[in-house]
């Protein structure tokens, strides 16, 4: 393997001290590129680009080509899994991911798969490949998936919500056959991160989109728990180095001690959660990924660079940091105010 | 003035001994209720239906008289200060609350009139003073209010949003625009809440339904701020007792120090946070409100006890809880729950 040219990221996730405070963006390769909209008419709707290996690569490395970015991250839908179980993902412009068999009875949770990533997510595995090669070193490649609560609710209520009725009424009647399909999705993730892992990703967050709507009883219970066996079955260190995971629970501010507890190396922010209390609540035992406020990126380069010196202010000094927006990118941002957003984390953060 | 039989809730609010904890519940009068859905249909639409004295009134007593609740609302929308300044309000079935005349430019802002409560919303003020005649004393009446940020995210989106992409990007690149809506909105609030308490309302609420989507320091100078002075410009006793003011905003867990700070008197809690460490952090500076996902109505009578112990037990002995849900309850409720939800609380926090 080509040897790692920046390594800021991997560093600041291992808490290890940085010339300057390594940045990505969730979503980073996405609308609001010209580029990619271009590749994505090409290749048709959303899942047949993810179903493309060439053309996943392109879109995964048109935002490390562009911008200063210190990591890549796999191009892919959080909802792969619930994919290759049957249920039929599919995508309604501007309406959101839905499937077209959500899990309605006991007997559905019962006949799922556990899935073999080999078999039934080779283009996933496929992708992290050939996106690590073609970076050749540049920066590190980041895996993902959802975390098993938030795959959950997209297979029960068949698509976003807003309330998530249908989840909620097995998690407070019927917890068992809820923790049966957590268990199942949590084996899933476990099999799927470590196939990505051995394919070459070089960290992996899990994305728990939805974490926030639980009280936070039932956040530790049905979710935090499988995030937590998810960090506990990864494979840790590949390629002679560690494979740091990210835990991202959207609204999951008050749950920062409990993430920390569960032996991930990173937290990632989102917006509504100052960074500085958040350092001092879980002390150095993990870093820090965020968390500026994607709607930042709709003013201007002044105000961009004044929110950046904030958040990098009230982190203060050591190690630790992983700058990033508290949620993904919106398709309206123009390009230009993405680069003074990664120009500013890096001159203002230098040591 | 009729004397008050039933003061749990008041007591509660000023932190003294009750012999069992008050509950009542965000929107009590509502579509769950058949008999709120038949006053409903004969008065049309839903605004229609706030503006009819006698109607609103009837409502706002159903719940009252089919459940133990310890405490009535004036039945309103929190929009209808946006509705005096002229914007238009309008509700479309299923998309929630719509503005003709959404605010567009800096001119918009500058010409809107401070609302003056007798001449723009008399409408609201005799419904509270009907409301109170009819409560005889049975217990008291809270009115309420939107809170300045939460009423600006409306007046400006023109609607509900998902990522309030306009008020956002007023944030921050013309803050100072934002301030002077939300300076004429906090003194509007101000006069229809003191409006509201001369007329009757033995308590006041402040409905903060969007602050949580801010950063932190943007919720202190955007939302907190304003909630604050609105605080300190409140009529706080009448008839010879305290008018006590609580703050509710949703997703604001991480900002409770922040509220209670506030001066007010009570703080409605979210179902994400859990009240027994909210109460460690806030101590018996105020009191606490709530905090039952509203998604538990859609189990069964033990699911629901199960959780009323769970979060009277969380909470603690001691001076200071109102039950309540996390949010308001939702149309699909069966109203038999609603029953096992009350008597649970009355009966398990026996004193």
């Amino acid at each position: 393997m080509t040897e790692l040219k920046n390594d800021r990221f991997l560093r600041a996730l291992a808490r290890q001290p940085v010339d300057r405070t390594p940045v990505w963006m969730m979503r980073q390769a996405g609308r609001y590129l010209p580029e990619y909209r271009k590749i994505r008419n090409q290749a048709g709707d959303f899942m047949s680009l993810c179903k493309n290996t060439d053309l996943a690569c392109e879109v995964a490395l048109q935002p490390i080509d562009r911008f200063n970015f210190d990591a890549a991250i796999l191009f892919s839908d959080i909802l792969t899994i619930p994919d290759a179980m049957g249920l039929g993902l599919y995508f309604v412009e501007g309406e959101g991911p839905k499937f077209h068999k959500p899990l309605r009875t006991e007997t559905d949770i019962n006949d799922l798969n556990i899935v073999d990533t080999k078999r039934d997510l080779k283009y996933v595995t496929d992708a992290v490949s050939l996106i690590r090669r073609e970076l050749n070193g540049r920066v590190p490649l980041i895996g993902f998936s959802g975390s098993p609560w938030t795959l959950a609710t997209y297979m029960i209520e068949g698509q976003s919500s807003r309330d998530f009725p249908n989840i909620k009424m097995m998690l407070y009647k019927q917890p068992e056959s809820l923790h049966q399909l957590l268990d199942k999705l949590a084996l899933s993730v476990i099999n799927y991160l470590n196939a990505q892992i051995s394919s070459g990703a070089q960290a992996v967050q899990i994305f728990d989109t939805w974490g926030g709507v639980l009280s936070h009883d039932a956040y530790a219970e049905f979710s935090l728990a499988y995030m937590e066996k998810i960090v506990n079955g990864l494979v840790r260190h590949s390629e002679g180095r560690d494979v740091p995971v990210i835990l991202f629970t959207k609204g999951g501010g008050q749950w920062l001690e409990l993430l920390a507890d569960t032996g991930c190396d990173g937290i990632g922010l989102d917006w509504t959660t100052d960074i500085g209390s958040a350092r001092r609540r879980v002390g150095d035992r993990v870093a820090l990924q965020g968390n500026m406020d994607p709607a930042v990126l709709r003013s201007d380069q002044s105000s961009i660079e004044y929110q950046v010196k904030s958040i990098l202010q009230s982190y203060g000094t050591g190690v630790g940091h992983i700058f990033n927006l508290g949620h993904g990118i919106t398709p309206d941002i123009d390009p230009n105010n993405v680069k003074a957003f990664v120009d500013a984390v890096h001159q203002y953060s230098q040591r």
